[in-house]
């Protein structure tokens, strides 16, 4: 953070709209009505500079935006005067509720048609307020006005003294600046008293350093202040980056008669990490109720061995806040958590907020739940649909605040487990007032908590989850298979307003979903949805069997054949076919390639094939500028004509400039705009080249 | 205004964001802590419902919306639950500041992905506050559920119980509804609870009175709030929709060697009403400086005789609240406002800040002018230009409160003389906050007052202008002649969130813009732009000399030759190839179609030539609905293909509709979507259509 001063001067409060309200009398008629009026009219007067527009500011400073601990936080405004006067202004920050004097200043400076832009870095994974200030700069002014009169030959030499004037006043009131400034201007200001020379007094005030030090240093004229204080929330960055792998622990012994534990998931760790992976995640781990339990493929008739769904939370011996004992106690699992730590690997949890029949929360406060007119308990249905082995709390009436703490303590208990990512299951049908409570109350304790929304519902109902608080959300980036469509998806999300507070995290498949391009597409349509998640988003996941190209599927559905949500299974990890040379390739680009590690900056670049999607990402410093080419025809060869964008380096069409190609690790050259390109699917159908701008290092 | 209920639940105060923003210790080490975060939790639990995406919210509130006296108010909102159950929504209306009990209800109706919309009638001329509530009906989701079990042929006893008490729980806390509705639940409840029937009260449960009566008067789950009281200004209709006029009151004495008074301008009302215009406007009539005054077409040597701009304001004899005196006295003024009111016209003045250098302020109040160091006063100048016969005042240091409420005291005082209409001179040279002050002072007294904002300038600023309370505005469009830049400029002011605050008010010339197009155009030009702003806008003006098809230009400026700004002039005003007939036709269908009299009701429809502009507007009901043509092309005669949008009727495109002339009042019959035009601007460059729906009167 770039700290201009020591003492930013403090923003005021949000202030309600100012219009008056009521109809007073005549002035004439009513002297007090003026001295009302006077101070209204004082008040307005403060502020004369406009500054609106402000983005990011969510739903009017609602709710914050979100940003990234360590990175750069860039604010935008339309800012602008009356009249012709030139303006400064300055971003500020502060952590949250922090006290006016811990505000820290960066300037913001305008780049098109009223617009201004700064940026601040957000040290610490916190919350942060920030606002605007603006301001008059007379000097500047006086400086800009004066050279156009000495450019037409107009006589200045009352305009010298004005300027001499303006430095005298500058160093009466000087507050701001550092002691050296002020020593500077007091030097200046004796300069300008001594000498008599008009010409030289001239030079004196039109130096670029007169002008550095007044902008330092001399008043802001008219300081005029944001009328709201907004907020950003700064993640850890594996918020914002992170490539995740689900697995369901109890299918991780090898051998479906054994039920895994977590010494097996031990044991699978170094493949997990060898892939690339950041996260991994385990649906639920806790107790499986017996009432209702569902049977393979989800018969509603399961067989005495059947281990039931671990969504159906909850039994004899224990909730949310409890083990599943044939994966092994908590010991075990603070082990699996250490363990994956060494890997570096995070364990991601999955909080599921409905109950089994048998959970111990129905006997200890049936008041969190719904009960039937005979006495029963309500399950859980979407009429005519019914869920025969859970049953859901209600989150009102008697339900507060106990429920809401026990669930917010659920969350602080695996915290201290060691788990700071939950994957949250449903949560849209869950209140969002409760959502707000519970991030914002265990970010507050815990800034580092990663809660990301598996919310597959309707668009406003999952960026207000996002809104309200989750760091990262499920997409619809399953359902996106065509050109246009993922490009018109994209777009949405990375030049939306969402984009300052919604993540997406591209899964390519979930027990939940086996989509059906993966059921029809063979081994290369893996490869495709792999190298889109993987290169399009920051944060990406994929659901074990994935990486064999598992897609049996039951018939007509989106699901997936004998799946491990209602039985154990064992997996041949090496299975021919498998495509874990792409996954490790990808992985290995995202972590060494930083125009991989940005979500919002991808752009999509003209290919002239409809089955061709073409894309870039960059740093805004162009040093790491990546170009994606990706076959979405699973079963035949595509070639295409494609742009290079050598414009976004200022060359011209028929420059010449230097590409790596991430998958071969060849060089090569590629002279003039346009260029062509052949992906087969049965090869590789997807290409990843860097473009090596003119001048850099190779 | 629907009452639906005579005590509506008040909404709550705007807050700020509730985030947790301090980092306390784990709940389980501060028992204290888990209060806090109680009472917020409650808190925030308040407003399960997700109100947001209001429409209009004029930068987060901070603005009032614009709206009309009599008119109905729309607003938008995304409105949204957790869940799937059934919502319900209403808007709040009250005037501005009043008491919790005076919000009155209009229901909102879902239309669109989680969108609603409702309005309310704004019966008076003043400020008022609205927002939005939302609540879940419990009935209505039991009895959405309920059907579909019972088409599924799923037993239902149990949920015909769960009903009969949901009726009870109804009867019990009934507050709401009438009298009536509180005697109908009862005997509902009594009948539930009579009747041992299962199919009986099952039939009694779902009958359409039941809903209708448990959603009126059943109780509001979760009633929620918007967490914002916003604001809307309720013109009076002028201000939306009215015709301007605009004329040199001393050029009206038929002798250039004469100057014209008051009388002469009383005598030529008839005229100005009889081609049917609403609002006379003049340019400033205070007493004109002398010092450095303007000879003619804005010479520094002026005649003796010369009379000097009018914007060179204030001499010996008085400043912004005097007249000059060749035009009259104070009386005579008065006389020709009654005298306009009895044509049925409004007299408009020039509210414009500067002074000339012989104003009495500048004796009187040194402190309001900027004062140079050889103790000259320094006149306005625009670097290196410079305006010799007027000085600025400055609004800030010590003319605060002096000069702003001096002037708004002048806007009072014409006010007592019977002008509510004000056209403000260059608004964007002087403070917003001045503007936003004076305005809402102004119209905390007399609502009725019309502010127009004369600024070319930046779109921003501009803007800015409209929402910080100028009730119309200029605009750009003097300067947009092309198919596609019309259509684009059109579809910005009409359909982006301006329509909501900024009134453009489309002046074909002014006295300081003699349009190019006009300068090249012939008479037939001046019949285009006419029909154009006369069509398209809800506000438009000419000044005097258009109707004449006076183009005569300073050589390559966009000034008028001999301007009346430095020069009285004497005008023939039946000359030959004058346009007084189309200004009164114009002026007749604006004031007998109601499709003319909104603005953002604008439609561009497709004819196949780049010089025809076509485009309809019309009432929501369809009752009023016109089609406009207009030859862009003052040269040559264009025809065109062009669709008639018989869809907007629901009609298929071979229908037949019909049609009235409405320039020769004829009556046809148009067979099919595709129709053929040809406009010649030597006979009439625009076509005018009405189009009578199927089945509607004629």
């Amino acid at each position: 953070m770039t700290a201009k001063e020591k003492k930013p001067t403090a923003p005021k409060k949000a202030r309600a709209p100012k219009r008056a309200t009521t109809g007073p009398l005549h002035a004439a008629e009513d002297t007090r009505e003026d001295t009302r009026e006077d101070t209204r009219l004082r008040e307005l007067a403060a502020d004369r500079i406009a500054i609106e527009g402000v983005e990011p500011e969510i739903d009017g400073g609602r709710f914050p935006a979100k940003s990234v601990a360590g990175g750069r936080f860039r604010v935008e405004a339309d800012i602008f005067g009356d009249g012709h006067d030139v303006l400064e202004a300055a971003l500020l920050v502060r952590p949250a509720g922090a006290t006016e004097s811990a505000w820290t200043e960066a300037p913001m400076v305008l780049f098109d048609n009223d617009r201004w832009h700064g940026s601040a870095e957000l040290p610490e994974n916190r919350l942060y307020d920030f606002t605007l200030v603006a301001w008059r700069d007379l000097f500047a002014s006086w400086r800009g006005e004066v050279s156009k009169k000495y450019g037409a030959g107009v006589p200045i030499g009352l305009e010298i003294e004005e300027g001499c004037r303006l430095v005298a006043s500058a160093l009466a009131q000087a507050e701001r600046g550092t002691a050296e400034d002020r020593k500077a201007m007091a030097r200046l200001d004796e300069a300008l008293r001594a000498d008599a020379v008009e010409g030289d007094r001239f030079s004196l005030l039109m130096s670029d350093d007169t002008a550095a030090l007044l902008r330092r240093a001399g008043p802001r004229t008219n300081l005029s202040h944001y009328n709201k204080v907004l907020q950003v929330f700064a993640d850890r960055p594996a918020a914002a980056f992170s490539a995740w792998y689900e697995l369901m622990p109890r299918s991780q012994s090898g051998d479906a008669a054994r039920h895994g534990t977590f010494d097996d998931v031990i044991a699978r760790l170094p493949y997990v990490r060898e892939l690339g992976f950041d996260v991994l995640y385990f649906p639920p781990i806790h107790p499986i109720g017996k009432t209702n339990r569902k049977g393979r493929n989800n018969s509603l008739v399961p067989e005495p061995d059947d281990p039931g769904s671990p969504y159906a939370i909850g039994a004899q011996d224990g909730g949310h806040d409890a083990i599943h004992s044939e994966l092994g106690t908590l010991e075990d699992f603070r082990r699996l958590v250490s363990a994956a730590r060494v890997e570096g690997l995070e364990i991601a949890l999955d909080f599921a907020i409905q109950c089994s029949p048998d959970h111990p929360w129905i006997k200890q406060h049936p008041e969190w739940f719904d009960w039937r007119p005979d006495g029963t308990i309500k399950f859980a249905e979407n009429p005519p649909k019914k869920y025969e082995d859970i049953v859901n709390v209600h989150f009102y009436r008697d339900a507060i605040p106990g429920l809401w703490l026990a669930l917010r303590d659920v969350v602080l208990f695996w915290i201290e487990q060691g788990v700071t990512i939950f994957r949250v299951d449903n949560p849209h049908t869950k209140p969002f007032p409760f959502w707000e409570w519970l991030i914002g109350d265990v970010h507050a304790r815990h800034p580092e908590a990663i809660f990301l929304a598996e919310a597959f519902t309707r668009p406003k109902v999952m960026k207000r989850l996002a809104k309200i608080g989750f760091s990262q959300s499920y997409s619809y980036f399953t359902w996106r298979n065509q050109k246009q469509e993922l490009a018109d998806y994209l777009t949405e999300l990375t030049r939306e307003e969402c984009r300052h507070y919604m993540r997406p995290n591209f899964f390519v498949n979930t027990p939940d979903i086996n989509p059906y391009y993966l059921q029809h597409s063979g081994r290369a349509g893996f490869r495709v949805r792999l190298a889109l998640a993987a290169t399009l988003a920051g944060n990406y996941g994929l659901y074990s069997g994935f990486e064999l190209c598992e897609a049996a599927a039951v018939p007509g559905k989106e699901e997936y054949l004998n799946s491990e949500k209602y039985e154990i299974r064992a997996w041949d990890w090496d299975r021919p076919g498998h495509i874990k040379d792409d996954v490790r390739l990808l992985n290995d680009l995202r972590r060494r390639h930083p125009a991989l590690q940005e979500f919002a900056n991808v752009e999509f670049y003209n290919a002239w094939n409809d089955n061709i999607l073409y894309y870039g990402k960059r740093t805004p410093d162009l040093s790491s500028f990546l170009l994606f080419a990706v076959n979405l025809d699973p079963h035949s060869a595509q070639g295409a004509a494609f742009e290079v964008p050598l414009w976004e380096f200022g060359l011209p069409d028929e420059a010449t400039v230097e590409v790596e190609d991430l998958v071969t690790g060849s060089h090569f050259t590629w002279h003039g705009k346009v260029q062509h390109l052949w992906l087969d699917p049965a090869q590789r159908p997807y290409a990843i080249w860097r473009l090596i701008p003119p001048g850099a290092p190779r």
